[in-house]
C-alpha cells in the first residue's frame, strides 16, 4: 500500500515533486536548463509537427512517442524562469515575464494543455486530428513567444 | 485492438520509434540537441544524487520522480552524435567516438540500465539502495565522459 502510495505520488506529483525553489546554484544554470528543456520540446515537437504538415511521412507510433515525450518535456522549462534572470539577447526572457507572471504562467499552462492534447491526437492514428492538435500547440508556443521572448 | 498496439509500440519501441537518422536538419542542431539532453540529465540526476550524498534531505517521492525523468532523459542524446561532429572544445564529444562506436554505444547503455536501477531504488525509499544506486550512475557517467569527452 505504500509502494502503491508512492508511485500515485509521483505520477500525480510530478509538478509538485520538481520544485523550482533552490534547485539551481547560479542563476546561468537556471537559464541553461530552461533552454535545454526549450531545445528538446522544439525538437520532439517539431517531429511531429513535420508529420501534421505533411513535411514528413505520417508514421503513428512515431507521433504518439514523441507527444508523449514533449508532455513530459513541457513540464519542465519553467522551473528555471527564477528571478533577475531576464535578457536583453535575441531569444532572451524579457522582463516582462516577472511583472505579469500570472499571465506568463498562463501560456505555460495553455501550452502544457495543447501538448496533452497533441498526444491524444497522435495516439488516435488519425492526421486530421493531429494537424489540429499540433496546430494548437504552435499557436500556444507562438503567443507566449510573442509576449514574453525578445525577437 | 489496434489501440493497444499501438500503446505497447509507444512503450516498447521509443527508442526504435525516435531514430537518429536524418533528424537534424544541420550537424549543429544535433550538438545543440545532445547538449541539451545532457544538460537535462545532469540536472535531474543532480537531485537525487545530492539526497543520496546528504547534501539534500531525502524526500523519496522527488527522488522517484527524478529517477523516472531521468530514465526517460537517458534515450535522448544519443541520437545526437551524428557524424562529423566532433569537437576539440572543452567538453566536446571526442573523434574516437566514431572509431570506436561499439565501446562507445556500449556506455551508454551502462548508463541507461544504471539510471533504470536508480529509478527502481528511488522507488524503494530506501536511502542505502539509492545511495547504491546512484554511485552506479555517476560510476557510469565518468566512465564514458573520460573516455570520450574532452576534459
Amino acid at each position: 500500500m505504500k509502494r502503491l502510495l508512492l508511485a500515485a505520488t509521483v505520477v500525480a506529483g510530478f509538478a509538485t515533486a520538481l520544485p523550482a525553489a533552490a534547485q539551481f546554484a547560479k542563476p546561468e544554470d537556471a537559464v541553461k536548463y530552461r533552454k535545454a528543456g526549450m531545445t528538446l520540446i522544439a525538437n520532439h515537437f517539431g517531429r511531429v509537427n513535420a508529420m501534421a504538415q505533411g513535411r514528413a511521412p505520417f508514421d503513428a507510433a512515431s507521433a504518439a512517442a514523441n507527444a508523449d515525450l514533449v508532455v513530459t518535456l513541457s513540464k519542465l522549462p519553467f522551473a528555471g524562469f527564477v528571478d533577475g534572470t531576464s535578457s536583453n539577447e535575441k531569444g532572451g526572457a524579457k522582463g516582462n515575464i516577472w511583472t505579469e507572471r500570472a499571465k506568463f504562467d498562463d501560456g505555460a499552462k495553455k501550452m502544457q494543455d495543447e501538448v496533452t492534447k497533441l498526444a491524444a491526437a497522435a495516439k488516435s492514428g488519425n492526421l486530421d486530428q493531429l494537424k489540429a492538435a499540433a496546430g494548437g500547440v504552435g499557436q500556444a508556443c507562438k503567443a507566449c513567444h510573442d509576449d514574453f521572448r525578445n525577437p
